[in-house]
């Protein structure tokens, strides 16, 4: 059985586990009832140790006993066992999107009405679990794409299984389902570089920084989407490799980094799953943008607001160098996207820039 | 020489033309100029043979001996002259945004001050040469991807030749710079099936689509990008594979497959190097939303209003087809999305849906 296939059949147990539950309150006479982490504002706080949002211990008790949740109740069951049988397939994911049309088929006493009550019940079902809804195979839109010397194993929709070496695609692998799951078979590569913009990915590729820096290449494209922090998570968490994320030079940009490291308050239920502690920010920083005399813009009142929000965050508190640099844009009132470097050349970025910021944040074969 | 290589070498002499132009010029003490073909709105026409916007005979004549046409001119020759480069070097794809950022090394009297004037000198370059800019290693943001049993063969940054076959990749090969330009090495497929959503496009890999309909599997990912534009266009034209489109039942989704059919207004200079006017749209179709009872929204008033735009569009003219579409559209006041063919479980748009539309389409193998 398969690292994957196993994981499966403990998800499965799980869910047939949340059954179980109700089918013995039935038996006793009980109105059956689940009790789920409450994933209410007041019961989202910071862990300092994961240094992350996390829930606390408040739960919610939704009962077929109670007319307003005996809907939902219902449905929730019907979602869990809709997601035992994709588990247990191995074979579907499903959208949210399609979750809520899939429910046409339920009659119209059970049907959502509309996607919120659906992804409101997904993400009951993942407070439940403890467990982000990618492993009861409901995936997100795919975005991104990885690049590099790393060997995936993932199941084809054939039942076969099959192995894709990286570096044996054109412009990378795109993270969709089936790749967003896959084991890691081999990895010859030392670290892993996240990239917010598809031109500068393309620019590394191009000019073979995953060679250069032995590096695994990961294209963001913009804010990174749960899959791709998922991913992100996994090669640091299973090779051990360290993370670093270059983004565009603004607090947008170091915001994106601080997703991946630290999650969002939206996912507390499941950010030990998704967020990579130890991550690190390259820049491009405030500093940098002084350091290289790189063209750039004028700060924004919305910036200046985001980077006011940002000092107060409690997911930056204990960075002093994240602080630093956010005090730095309010000085400099300037902001750069990463390409900005290309005024150097084709080259300069994976000759000059990286190295320095490599050996500042003493990464492997820079310390 | 690869048929890539000998394109390559053919542009690179229409760039190195347009220096000779130039060089002549000067030699013959004459102020140095071009003729553009204009691509102002008075010049875009309706071309009734191949069903898209072309643009007309008018030129525009950008000169050196113009005071405000000077520096534009210059730069013209600057970005002709790096796309050159660009072309003989074969390795690197750059992005408007890279180029923007690359003119700060041409020193402050040529460097662009914003983005659209590099981005309007791409667009004259394109139209000078007649070829999408893609050609000349200009590359657009990478979106959509492609799976199914083609084997691509690409240059990879390291200079070696690589081949992928789609079907070996976990999630679909993403349609970057280098997949947009490969060559088609070998093709089982029969035809194309391009997918505007992320979902139906999951869903039609994990059902086997591609196996059952012996077809290559595009996802658009919503409003298809000029790269994949490209490639559906090569595989109807190099391999001869006829094109289906598979989009959501409103008038955005016909829209998705008609700029796929017959370009825009706004890329008139390049349509014949983009368009595939014989593809096909399968729907979601108004009368579909009827035949199959799907769950639908309500059409808003900004639907309607498109509809109207839509049927005076010369685009539109001459198909009865879609002429009947939009018109039932306006009856039934419904839309809906292509997911909405779940309710009926995971197989029927395989097993039923599809079938049924390739039948009423005459595609291969279900005249």
């Amino acid at each position: 059985m398969s690292k994957k296939e196993e994981k499966n059949k403990d998800i499965y147990e799980k869910l047939k586990k949340i059954g179980e539950i109700i089918l013995q309150q039935v038996r006793k006479n009980q109105v059956p009832y689940l009790k789920v982490p409450a994933r209410t504002t007041n019961n989202i706080v910071f862990d300092p140790k994961y240094l992350c949002y996390v829930l606390g211990d408040k739960t919610i008790t939704r009962s077929a006993g109670n007319i307003r949740h005996v809907k939902p109740f219902a449905q929730l069951l019907k979602v869990a066992s809709l997601c035992k049988e994709l588990v247990k397939d191995g074979k579907r994911h499903i959208t949210k999107r399609e979750l809520y049309y899939i429910s046409e088929s339920w009659g119209s006493k059970l049907k959502f009405d509309e996607q919120p009550e659906s992804d409101d019940i997904v993400e009951d079902i993942e407070a439940l679990l403890g467990l982000p809804r990618e492993d009861i195979h409901i995936t997100p839109k795919p975005k991104g794409s990885i690049y590099g010397d790393i060997t995936l194993r993932f199941k084809n929709p054939n039942g076969k299984y099959m192995k894709v070496n990286c570096l044996n695609t054109a412009d990378g692998q795109s993270i969709g389902p089936r790749t967003c799951e896959a084991e890691f078979v081999d990895c010859k590569a030392d670290k892993v570089i996240a990239i917010e913009t598809d031109g500068m990915y393309n620019r590394l590729i191009e000019e073979n920084a995953h060679e250069k820096f032995n590096a695994i290449l990961i294209n963001l494209g913009g804010q990174a989407s749960r899959a791709t922090r998922r991913i992100i998570k996994r090669l640091n968490e299973v090779l051990g490799l360290p993370v670093y994320i270059f983004t565009d030079g603004d607090p947008w940009g170091l915001h994106i980094a601080m997703v991946i490291m630290a999650g969002s308050a939206k996912s507390a239920h499941i950010n030990k799953m998704l967020a990579t502690p130890d991550a690190q920010w390259i820049g491009v920083t405030a500093s940098d943008i002084v350091k290289y005399k790189l063209r750039s813009d004028k700060l924004k009142d919305v910036d200046f607001k985001r980077i006011k929000e940002l000092k107060k965050d409690p997911r930056y508190k204990k960075d002093k160098r994240l602080q630093e640099e956010l005090r730095k844009w309010e000085e400099i009132k300037k902001k750069a996207e990463q390409q900005a470097l290309l005024k150097y050349g084709f080259r300069y970025v994976v000759d000059e820039y990286l190295p320095a910021k490599f050996k500042e944040l003493k990464a492997p074969g820079f310390k």
